[in-house]
């Protein structure tokens, strides 16, 4: 995978440029990528509220002020409508569009909302000295709905989305210390094991991203994921709503190790 | 001081029924006390992102549903009109009446924040073998306003508040460590040494609390403290708000160990 250790302003701006237009995996070294969802204000009290119900598949990093489209908190000077490489448009929770500049689409009552992505509690099991097979084969993760109910606010409600990993047992213990010191990047795991616990039927039948493949003695770990708050947010059906398109992120100022909690 | 290790539920019976009036310091020896800031609706989106924009003063517990006095994350049928020893209400940001009861105050359209509060982190430092002044003294700690703006949020802005223990030389890291463990409790110092440094200009003088001692090699630490977010939803004069007394908090079923990071 090519790396790009350029500051991610100069990233962004040829992002918004139009010079960038793929996934953003291998841009901006060590900084902290986002997730985007921009809902109208009338949606983000819930929203906030059930981010804050639910941190460990929503860890809120950043919420632009209504209207404004600039990140101050993760991103002076960044516009959200255009530094993403790729968006979606929701109408009535349908996509309705996909495009390279959101600006066509922003109105005066949005509100965005940035939240943490796995690309950082994976540095850190990579830093960690930690083997990700999908790393290495070049692959997604496998990921599933649970039986996990969130706990609702207002209009959002349904259940947790996890992403699984197998890790060798010898390495179980540093994988659960090295991600638990980023919340802001969903955490330590929130199961270790028997997939059937969490309501998953199949361990070689993801809901979305590919198969895993295990070596002996590994054991499938699960982390709250990113995917919950969109497909939370999208199943309430909201009139309108815009997010990255997958893979395609936003690239923050913050280097992941600003995450760390201790 | 009087430790009462009964579980919660029991004690906040007392303390519904009047058997209970005083201050809710060794009260539910472990377990999780908040601070309880209730405002109405219209004010409490601006309140939820103001917290979320300043999460060491502002550590978010729980946020009741519109209209339920119900803390159902952290103390299932518990009642927060009634399970508190003393509130505090205000018209205005003007201090209105002090209640034992503030059910006749209760409105279809309140929202109730539960924030940490420095017990949690003072037990984290003491079980770490720190010593701390004004817990042998019986003494409060001591606060200041300082310079550091917290960052805005639609009505509400304002400086952070923090608290100040003489930490040895010796035990700094160690203080530093057991604390970040605890983001739910204001988490790691803001600020370690020169009171200069955030604003303070008479480390004698605290704007509220009592003055430290410090002995030779003992260092300034400085935490974030809850003052800040009640301070500041006072400052900008909400037309009705519900607080707690000062050390009449409400006690959580969460053992303090439930909100360690890690």
């Amino acid at each position: 995978m090519p790396i790009d250790t350029r500051h991610p302003r100069e990233i962004r701006q040829d992002i918004r440029n139009g010079k960038l237009t793929g996934i953003t995996a291998g841009l901006g070294q060590n900084y902290v990528q986002a997730n985007l969802a921009v809902l109208p204000k009338d949606q983000a009290y819930d929203f906030l509220l059930f981010c804050q119900r639910n941190p460990r598949p929503c860890p809120l990093l950043e919420v632009t002020d209504v209207g404004s489209p600039e990140p101050v908190g993760v991103a002076p000077g960044a516009d959200l409508r255009t530094d993403i490489p790729r968006y979606r448009i929701y109408k009535d929770g349908v996509l309705a569009d996909e495009v390279t500049d959101a600006t066509p689409y922003w109105r005066d009552d949005l509100v965005a909302f940035l939240l943490g992505c796995s690309f950082t509690f994976e540095w850190a099991l990579l830093d960690a000295g930690i083997r990700l097979w999908h790393v290495e084969q070049g692959k997604n993760v496998a990921m599933w709905r649970t039986s996990t109910q969130c706990r609702p606010a207002g209009v959002f409600h349904g259940p947790m989305v996890v992403s699984m990993r197998p890790i060798a047992a010898a390495q179980l213990a540093k994988a659960v210390t090295a991600s638990a010191r980023f919340p802001g990047a969903h955490g330590a795991p929130v199961h270790v094991g028997d997939p059937a616990a969490i309501g998953i039927t199949d361990i070689a039948r993801p809901d979305w991203g590919d198969s895993q493949e295990f070596a002996r003695g590994d054991v499938p770990v699960f982390w709250a994921c990113g995917v919950t708050p969109q497909a939370v947010a999208l199943a309430s059906r909201p009139p309108f709503m815009i997010t990255h398109s997958p893979g395609h992120m936003f690239i923050t100022d913050l280097p992941n190790s600003a995450l760390s909690a201790i």
